[in-house]
């Protein structure tokens, strides 16, 4: 692994820095090639800086700043106020080439306005998406995009989602020729919106891509693909269906149950025989999965979940330097180059 | 209970006559009350209609003909040739008074073109949408349209949607001031297409409706809202996505295991300790429900699974037959004249 630094805002998310700062030591802790510079407001970050190790000490930059951009504000108001913010100057580090790519779980629509005006889209890319990648049945993993950058998508929008997941799925799931799938309400070709339907056609023109056709809802976690492409409100409703529907359903498994001398068996025996299905399950669990990605942008950026704990804000920190060191930006310029 | 008669297109769905003629039979055994007119291809239906008691047969009208409307057929196509077809005969069927609604398991979009033109959307009612009743995990159920009819909705659209399925779950749900949301991206003002956030405003003002905000998609099965609201994209999307949700975890949880002396174990266990969540979750399995209705016609239209089995077909028999006996397109249309 090589020499590696992340631009962290350590202010977005529900829990800011209670849980940021925790997940950066973490995050220093499991990767002794990556330093972090982080933005946020030093009184209330340093409570968790104190007793640290030289090691992890001297691999920590904190700049101060007492400003941060809100969860709840609309987009148009928090870029305009967004100068000083701890997610901008995260951002603005990574475009002055201090850091190599930004972290945050802030404002989603913040994030990518500040990328995409700082940043900059690649050359050719009209929409940078939100991509993350979703755990399978199977135990695979299926990258999915768009996640909610983009509420209203186009047919060229769908398409350059496509291109640009098919190369994020070469790499972060080391695939040769990844299956690619339009997000539809039926899978006859006749189904479903005018630009899903235009996009299917500009998808199998291109040969250099192994587009499979439409995919419905139920499909999602059958293994059956490995980029879904979606506009950006119709994927985040359905990956926030995902994370409900598993949520409650690990709920009802931990569930309280009346009788407390069967439930440590019960639980025993489950894992004996449900365990390697058990384990996946867990992992569609949005804590234990994270950090969707800003896809398109001339560098790295993450959105951590905002509900992100420390661990799964960890995570985030451990992808997006995984990213960086891919350099899924530059490899998808050249696949854009390449393939259009 | 009051004697009625529905009729039925016997050719849609994807198993056709062998899974719609025994449902058939076990609906007419369940409402003595009940008579059907079934239309559709008698060679194909006739096997399964010998030995029946003559109490059934009494109430069991079969209308040959041989025409019947494919499930992939495009929509237009379909409509410009469904003369003489099973599905179009039984909404005339309806048009002309010999039946008070009608079933059909067969192609979504060419049911609601049929219905458009040949029963009419209510007064005031500009687009029809398919509402279902979804099972929440608190043992409940939640209203839930529009599921695919309308692809793109603007707000007055959704508006009226609201309207609809307030009256639908007041009917169906027996509440008498259900809690409305509108499905979007974020619980947040500013989130979501624009269409969502005037329809948010107009459901606002309107002081006869219980609007409670934004519902993201892992709320659905929370039973946080009694009607949920979206377009039929999405609302389409995030319904497909729990039913796929919910049979990979029945699946999971029914799965084999390698150790067939535990199963029965754990099995027995499971229903002692889960039993009541164990059932409410077999119940967001779509074999267990059924019948989506076409909401906003002046007569009662219930549209069946493809892939619902005999039971299901069964549901959505008895379903159609709750709402005409509950009169809904009248208080529909009673409702609209008040509330608008």
């Amino acid at each position: 692994m090589s020499r590696l630094t992340l631009a962290l805002d350590v202010m977005g998310g529900d829990f800011g820095p209670r849980v940021t700062i925790p997940a950066s030591i973490l995050a220093l802790q499991r990767d002794p090639q990556l330093s972090l510079i982080l933005f946020g407001d030093s009184t209330q970050i340093s409570p968790y800086l104190s007793d640290l190790p030289s090691d992890i000490q001297q691999r920590l930059q904190l700049n101060h700043c007492s400003r941060y951009i809100a969860n709840d504000q609309d987009v148009t108001s928090a870029l305009r106020h967004s100068k000083g913010s701890s997610m901008r100057l995260a951002i603005e580090a990574v475009q002055q080439g201090n850091a190599q790519g930004a972290v945050s779980g802030g404002n989603t629509g913040a994030l990518m306005g500040l990328a995409k005006v700082l940043l900059q889209p690649l050359q050719g890319i009209a929409r940078p998406a939100l991509v993350a990648s979703l755990p399978t049945m199977d135990g695979g993993k299926t990258i999915m995009l768009d996640l909610g950058a983009n509420l209203e998508c186009d047919a060229q929008n769908l398409y350059q989602f496509a291109l640009m997941g098919n190369i994020f799925a070469q790499n972060q799931l080391d695939l040769v020729f990844p299956r690619i799938a339009l997000l539809n309400i039926g899978v006859e070709a006749i189904k479903g919106r005018q630009a899903i339907r235009e996009a299917a056609t500009l998808l199998a023109q291109n040969t250099e891509l192994n587009y499979c056709g439409f995919i419905e809802g139920n499909q999602l976690l059958n293994g059956v693909a490995d980029v879904i492409i979606s506009d950006g409100f119709s994927g985040n409703i359905a990956l926030k269906t995902l994370e409900g529907a598993a949520n409650n359903l690990i709920s009802l498994l931990k569930g309280k149950t009346k009788n407390s001398i069967l439930k440590p068996l019960f639980k025993g025996l489950m894992r004996l025989l449900l365990n390697d299905r058990y384990q996946r399950l867990k992992r569609i669990n949005p804590d234990a999965y994270n950090g969707a990605s800003l896809l398109g942008l001339t560098a790295v950026v993450v959105k951590s979940h905002g509900g992100a704990n420390t661990e799964a804000f960890a995570n985030a920190i451990a992808d997006a330097a995984t990213q960086a060191r891919q350099q899924i930006p530059q490899q998808i310029l050249a696949g854009l180059q390449r393939i259009t």
